[in-house]
């Protein structure tokens, strides 16, 4: 950054993103697969460099006393970079869907290609995650699109280290390097910064915390795609299978608390609440889930934490879980209309007009019947890789695959066609 | 609005527009199709009463001064009544994608419907064309959205008759009225309190001049798609078949200046540029197309108005066009890549590798080879009918049809899948 101001730095890191664009957009897919395989090859090569910038990342982190758990997230290792690599090779063997799309003919004789582009630049900005560096780059690299990267301030030497083997890679390869860039700064204005970039940044995806998505959301002026926010839930319905429905929810709530497909309130149907509950709360005793309940529920878990409107619209991402006895689905549905934030929401039932009306009358990316929200996933959508889940309508809703890095345009070819 | 304040009022119709989304979101096709034609009905049995509305639009405009041109968008007669009424036939008769989409089994036995949905709220900001009222109103009734509908003060007592005779025909068929609101309000500020409303409406679409739009789309908090801008090129390249070149040019720019679609700078080879220029000049005299051009083009054409860089900058929507000569293809994609508004671009071209070259670097919406660029229109696309077209790149671009006005939902059904 050495002289430059932190906003001309800024500045600079999208023109010449900017500038990279048609370097990377116009290559064929066989060349941004070669790459992306040069790459994961050369990030094993320089696996000992990449090690070494992380273990300084782990250092510093540790002397400024970052809890444990993200220090895990922020740790590489010979495994993980290689799993890295693996990832990115898994990107190369994708289909890509720019280019493709459909064509026909019109009536007076104008042949119209419908196919889909790259973005142009997306940003992303994410926390102390290496992993996320490298995968953010590998999809914009195979999609066609320059990408500029803001990672948490805890990660940048990992960062920065695996984002030059991945530019390194693309002037080996004769493109561009700016179409891959690292904002290298530790200063929270940067990304500030970023999201006031109107004209250079074509898409803008937050992944992280709540906090981070929310100041991201409501102060950008370039496009963002609002992702993960998940206030998830599951309701137990008066026809489940109550061996299914614990099961499910066992699994919902506390195979992953921390992931954004994890749910954070249960809903249970009158009818079903003595049968479930205690084999929910004596099921999940053991990892210390903790339950908060309504009165209802404290009739039947007596030591149940009293829950609060509050809980409701919380997104613990703990072993917290809020419950809730209810008189009928439309109770369930009217609770979930309220305190959701779309992402994905659950029935267990055996009544197909229950699980008709849950899935048509509630307004979420995913409705589940009979089955763990913790499926919502580019991976286990069969989608190959994502780039985030978003929660907002417009682009897409649910998880991003390569296509949600992709934009139409129309290419028509004539013979002298006037209106 | 009686005694309620502008605010209040404003919040009153999203919250009611939010309430009467399941109301029609939840009707099958065959149901919004009968209301469509109901209501084409009803407009037409109650065409005196638009009529006398319109007129009460008309004597105040004309009182207050409107220019002539707008006074025509405004006019309605019983012809423009029937064709209002049979345009929402043809809205009725068009396949609609709510519902429909992909399906597939995942490995695991997990059964993932991934289908389109209403987005809920749409709002449209637009001018004084009481057409459009009733063709936004259309196109969300079918597609299952609640529609919010700020059109220009000048049409608000024809808008006022014609929102009537829709929420009449949704009352007799028992949905919500509130499905189709007009802001009643001849107050700039409504637009403002509507562009805030975040958390009830899903899409704003601005539809009008290009100062509407930039207001909207700097202003507004609530997600937005930005259609229409359109300064529109087209470029006679070297190899271009001159008889060609002046027909598309002279359609491009003259059949209607004033649309989004019609060109404002033509790009000449300077090999092209003495057989091309003195023919479109001739061609375009008799309806007094006003030429701003550049050194070379007045060497050609001295009658020509010197061009600036502000003219290659400005989208007319009137009778003038900014010419320039360019040195070769690379100089014109330079000049639209600068310039475009990312609309529709045309090039005249004999040759395939200039051709592959324009549509693959240019980066608008619709790229036209030996066309005009008066087809970027989701009718003539073939989409049945359009919303607006968007130069924007997240949700779509280009002409927007009903599947614009849809997001995404994923059903998915498991018997106990856990993760």
């Amino acid at each position: 950054m050495s002289d430059l101001c932190l906003s001309e730095y800024i500045k600079d890191i999208c023109e010449r993103a900017k500038a990279a664009v048609p370097s990377i957009a116009s290559l064929p897919e066989s060349k941004k697969n070669a790459i992306l395989r040069d790459a994961a090859k050369a990030l094993i090569d320089n696996a000992d460099a990449i090690l070494s910038a992380n273990k300084e990342d782990l250092d510093a982190a540790e002397e400024n006393g970052v809890p444990r758990v993200m220090l895990d997230r922020l740790a590489l290792n010979h495994d993980r970079i290689k799993s890295i690599a693996s990832q990115m090779e898994d990107v190369a063997a994708l289909p890509c869907p720019v280019g493709s799309g459909e064509c026909f003919v019109r009536p007076n004789g104008l042949c119209i290609r419908h196919i889909k582009v790259p973005l142009g630049v997306v940003a992303m900005i994410y926390e102390a995650r290496p992993n996320v560096t490298a995968d953010a780059a590998a999809l914009c690299i195979k999609t066609g699109n320059a990408v500029i990267l803001r990672g948490g301030k805890e990660a940048l030497a990992s960062s920065t280290a695996i984002v030059k083997v991945i530019r390194d890679t693309l002037t080996a390869n004769g493109v561009s390097p700016d179409a891959v860039s690292l904002v290298e700064s530790r200063e929270r204005e940067s990304a500030s910064l970023l999201m006031g970039m109107r004209g250079y940044i074509d898409m803008l995806i937050p992944r992280g915390g709540k906090g981070l998505i929310k100041s991201v959301v409501e102060n950008a002026k370039v496009p963002v795609i609002e992702t993960g926010a998940g206030n998830c839930h599951l309701y137990v319905d008066s026809s489940a299978d109550i061996n299914l429905a614990v099961k499910v929810a066992v699994n919902a709530k506390t195979s992953r608390p921390a992931v954004c497909n994890a749910i954070e309130t249960i809903l249970v149907h009158k009818d079903a609440a003595e049968s479930f509950l205690p084999r929910f709360a004596e099921a999940t005793g053991p990892v210390g889930l903790e339950i908060r309940g309504c009165d209802r529920t404290r009739q039947i878990l007596p030591d149940a934490i009293p829950v609060t409107d509050e809980d409701y619209d919380t997104e613990y991402d703990d072993l917290i879980v809020a419950v809730r006895v209810v008189d009928s689905i439309d109770c369930a549905i009217d609770h979930i209309r309220r305190y959701s934030t779309g992402h994905s929401e659950a029935i267990m039932t055996s009544d197909i007009a229950a699980a008709n009306k849950f899935t048509s009358s509630i307004d979420s990316a995913a409705l589940y019947v009979n089955a763990s929200t913790r499926f919502t996933d580019g991976g286990e959508f069969g989608l190959g890789a994502e780039i985030g889940i978003s929660t907002q309508k417009l682009h897409i809703r649910g998880p991003m695959g390569l296509a949600a890095l992709t934009t139409d345009k129309y290419i028509i070819e004539g013979n002298g066609q006037i209106r």
